[in-house]
């Protein structure tokens, strides 16, 4: 089964400590909100799916073994432990939506008179162990329908991988190590191995942050997954002597018309690809897909410190007074998108927004 | 003045110690072939020019102050430490084709009677030291044909630039400590510099071994050129939001029709080149131009240990376990090269072939 970031059942909490890896995998108890706000604040839990699940379960595990008098004083905690989360990573969009998301619903049910206090808090609980049940199925289908997709793609252009398992390619940490489990691109990985359809998966370093050779590869060499670390550099080599059959990169940010902001280098594969031939995909939950943003133009991409560029932990490795500049994300316009892998189906780019528009209605 | 990585006057020889780049500058005395095959075995030097420089002239400061009995002394004492020198990197081919060089000179100047045991010792001290002149005068010869090439170019395109000032980019290291003086490509950054038209460089990090990041950047800190580092992977964002008017790299090796070996990643750059409008050109010396080749396909690209892309020193940067995937080079096709700068010229690769066979034939 894929590598569980953050286990989980009523009353009990722990997640694996993202700060000691690669090199040392330990769990740390989560046993209420004080510890849920250090492991969010200290980065030891990272990727906005993730944080505002563990935030919201750090609140659950403090709550199940308490006995409140009133439905207003269960309420009250409810909001004061939610917005003393937010503060943890303040930068975090996820948990501020998910924190107003859950203060709403304990509103409602303070004002319901039909609902007892010892039933308010097991709908609350429910509520938020939902939060955790439906980010792992969303990214189930997400699995499935991207594999689905690079699958029927290879057997329409009849390569030579048309009839057996694939080679594929991505970029960054987008898998239990960024979402509450299985992931997003890195699931379209797991399910085609799922499928038996997995040949290779080759994983990018991602400088500046090595998300890919310390958390995706760390995922794959557990998961024992036929997986091969190459450098940013490396990407338009490989297509020409290895024979991939897709790219699949995650999303931070997808505009209405399909441009996408996602890590740095994003943009550079998909430029590569598209020279090779090999289609991409980008796997992003809806919660990704902002509507109200017309084009990739309207995002702004927020530029790092020198630092995380200039030295890899305590050791400098570039020259000492030398400029750096340091890009967190970049954006991929949608022609050079073959796909939008949701948990709904997958959209070519310039029908993501009357497609998405259908399915906000139904 | 551009960087000195070797100082050298008639009986003084010092080099700029590589290994303490970029956090400590300090130069080695060396004091003669001893020394010298230390600086070269212990990679203080590198460079395949620069080993082959540094490997003569240590023989000419130890051969500089000692009095020879007999052509034939003089003649023995060069072909044993030349062979001996040759040994502290065998696979740095020019340090063999330079000893060969000057092991021949030795036994022409041996078997002619008009000459003097101490006039061939002066000759051998002058064409040892031509070598290191020639190599300077060749890429001062490259950086302003490349320099030309360039501006040329803006020029005709006539892009925003097409009056001022230009910035490029460059890969790896080809400078001051990658060659005798003044460097290849980054000899025509250097030129564009010196003609007051150089707005602004752009160097990659160049992974696994950081040449970018450590050497270059050192070198355009020392002189102060305006420069900023990028990561590998951002080079397709970098084209996208500034206007950077031409790529130049260095090669390892020519094939015939132009396609060419150099470090790693420089094919990526020239795919996302292409793809942006941007030029692209190689700064190749005639002796990097190997006409025996027909095509990159006939060049092996050799492939280097895991450990490379997987540790920073004794930090390790990837997950215990993984594969990788660590080529040295890579090959680009000459179809995505604009020109080829040489010391004799700027040619498109179709026509390498005929200048250079005609250029040999003078």
């Amino acid at each position: 089964m894929s590598l569980q970031s953050i286990k989980y059942k009523r009353g009990s909490l722990e997640i694996l400590d993202q700060l000691l890896l690669p090199v040392v995998s330990k769990y740390v108890t989560v046993r209420g909100v004080e510890d849920g706000w250090k492991v969010i604040n200290k980065m030891q839990v990272r990727g906005a799916p993730a944080i505002a699940i563990v935030g919201c379960l750090s609140l659950a595990v403090e709550i199940h073994p308490e006995v409140f008098e009133s439905k207003k004083s269960l309420r009250q905690e409810i909001e004061g432990k939610l917005n003393y989360l937010v503060s943890a990573r303040p930068t975090a969009v996820n948990m501020k939506i998910s924190a107003d998301e859950l203060i709403t619903l304990a509103n409602d049910l303070t004002k319901d008179d039909a609902i007892s206090v010892d039933d308010m808090k097991q709908k609350f609980l429910n509520a938020t162990e939902a939060m955790l049940d439906k980010d792992i199925s969303d990214n189930r289908a997400i699995g499935a329908n991207g594999a689905k997709a690079i699958l029927q793609h290879v057997a329409e252009t009849g390569g030579a991988q048309a009839a057996g398992p694939v080679r594929v390619l991505t970029h960054c940490n987008t898998g239990s190590l960024a979402t509450a489990g299985y992931g997003t691109a890195l699931g379209v990985v797991r399910h085609l191995s799922e499928l038996g359809k997995l040949e290779h998966v080759y994983c990018t370093e991602t400088r500046p942050y090595n998300q890919g050779a310390r958390l995706t590869a760390y995922e794959l060499v557990h998961e024992k997954l036929p997986a091969t670390l190459v450098l940013d550099s490396m990407v338009a080599a490989l297509f020409r002597v290895k024979n991939v059959a897709a790219v699949v990169v995650g999303a931070d940010r997808v505009a209405a018309n399909g441009d996408t902001a996602n890590k740095i280098g994003t943009y550079q594969i998909a430029v590569v690809a598209k020279h090779h031939g090999v289609p991409f995909y980008v796997a992003a939950p809806l919660t990704s897909i902002d509507l109200q943003i017309p084009s990739g133009d309207h995002i702004i991409i927020e530029v790092r410190p020198d630092r995380e560029m200039t030295h890899v932990g305590e050791h400098r490795i570039a020259a000492p007074g030398i400029n750096c500049w340091n890009p967190a994300f970049d954006v991929t316009p949608a022609t050079l998108i073959t796909g939008i892998i949701t948990e709904h189906g997958v959209f070519e780019p310039s029908k993501l927004k009357d497609e998405i528009t259908k399915l906000l209605q139904l």
